[in-house]
């Protein structure tokens, strides 16, 4: 039970740098929080995570931490916050389902499209909120979270509307020194950041070059702006409107930012499959679905996922 | 005087592989064979130039060359070849005023669209002939020209029509056992060479792919299939028709020749310019002022000029 728990059991499903950074967060504030991971799993378990923040430093030490390699070996949740990569979405049913009791709310903060509906169709909508994390963070080596910039978590219902259960996991966060606001319109909320994320880790990621490198030159400035064109085009699609003001908006904004390496382009240059599907592929292929020609966001779906193949097999 | 000379001096502008293999052709046949060279000047100059080709290998020796690296000194031309990179074509004036003379027929054979217009700006239409190299050639180290197949030459007007002219350039290039051909429209044979090089080349450059890495897996294809539809639309806006079935004929040939590098992925991943304005931005600029919408190629080509300041300078 999630409403009326004073100390829930919370499960984070993929604790890379963004699960580990609010896991520990709300551990630190006395949550019964259990972390799922995989790479660092031996590291943490034996050093516990050091989290360089922003909005503060602070360590847990193993003693403090319930982590596990295996989530058959978890308790059952009563919140489940899954921040896996969405590459990782083929396994996730096997992965999460250990955790779930008849009332765990499943919370996803993965990127793109589609994940409240992919949980939906295997857990039930009725379980499921989504949620986006603004924040600029990376996993350094030994166990190390650095937390640069930014921070706030907004979450809604996959259909939209405030409810209880949003505002309970809104409170807990708060709580627990985690910005976090409730989102009336989640969808609307998942296409502005699209907006952003599919000019700049799509053709970021392709192009290899940080935000910066992109919006210097006339080229790219153009490439961006179309690119965006199109994502609004899709969003209309979708039955929501953003407007050319907002697009602009995430430009200067991103020009204000400097130097700033995507998550795609990172992923790219260690050799790691980048969320293509999540973040371009469900656009394109939804656009498509309702007879609107979204061609360079087709083009750029297609040549990430050579560019991918490049990467990770070889030609 | 071109017509009616029994031995025309010619000029190749720009002696490349494909200028150098052509020229030596002429020269072995005891034609007056004058070459503008820049890297390998020095090498050519004092061990001449070895040629291994389908069509038989040969080795045309210093003394029997005649080889420049300044234009100024060059004889004036009958007939000036001009196979210089489009790269290089803002010095294009200045490097062929010298050799050109009253009567001096200037035939081009470099790539891609407006080549022969950017001549008759600057010496006057009636002096521009056009002409297509389909031919597999590499510069090899030490002054030799690898000839692996192909090899015919098509040249026309640059308005269309078989002149004279256009079959005493023809008479010379086979007599020197060059196999070249006329072409009733000049136009719309550059057109055909472009279904094929904007997709090969373009896509080919952008993800470091060889024709069969590109054709392989399905996204690929599409890829291809999707930029040439675009191309045959630039190409009717022209007044050129290109039908669905040679753009597959195109695909299916391309098949069969294997893995191919095509010369914009070598040129990558050599560093130097490619031949992005030429192949792919005259193409688009020109839908584009016909009204017609190019998305994939507008997009290729701010991909791909990005990608070569990624090459040349960094980002």
């Amino acid at each position: 039970m999630l409403i009326g728990n004073p100390k829930p059991t919370i499960a984070i499903m993929g604790a890379g740098a963004l699960g580990g950074y609010y896991g520990c967060r709300l551990a630190q504030h006395g949550n019964d929080v259990h972390f799922l991971l995989r790479s660092d799993y031996d590291l943490v378990r034996k050093q516990g995570w050091k989290i360089r923040s922003v909005d503060g430093d602070f360590e847990l030490p193993p003693e403090a931490l319930h982590v596990y390699d295996n989530p058959d070996a978890m308790p059952k949740a009563d919140l489940a916050v899954v921040t896996l990569k969405t590459t990782a979405n083929s396994a996730l049913g096997n992965l999460i389902s250990p955790v779930l009791k008849a009332d765990t709310i499943i919370l996803t903060l993965q990127n793109g499209l589609g994940n409240e509906q992919l949980l939906g169709e295997q857990f039930g909508m009725e379980r499921v909120l989504g949620g986006m994390a603004f924040v600029c963070i990376n996993r350094l080596a030994d166990g190390v979270i650095h937390h640069m910039d930014h921070g706030v978590i907004r979450l809604g219902e996959p259909n939209g509307g405030i409810s209880e259960r949003v505002n309970v996991v809104v409170k807990l966060m708060c709580d627990s020194a985690i910005r976090c606001e409730s989102l009336e319109n989640l969808r609307k909320g998942r296409w502005e950041k699209l907006l952003w994320n599919i000019p700049f880790n799509g053709l970021g990621a392709l192009l290899d070059r940080s935000t910066a490198q992109l919006l210097a030159p006339a080229d790219g400035m153009a490439l961006v702006k179309s690119v965006m064109e199109e994502v609004r085009m899709a969003a209309k699609a979708d039955g929501i409107e953003l407007s050319a003001a907002a697009a602009q908006h995430q430009i200067d904004r991103t020009w204000s930012m400097g130097e700033y390496q995507t998550s795609m382009q990172i992923d790219r240059r260690a050799g790691r499959p980048m969320e293509i599907e999540a973040i371009i592929g469900a656009v394109a292929v939804l656009a498509e679905q309702h007879k609107i020609a979204v061609p360079q966001l087709r083009m750029l779906l297609n040549l990430l996922r050579l560019q991918q193949s490049n990467n990770l097999h070889g030609k």
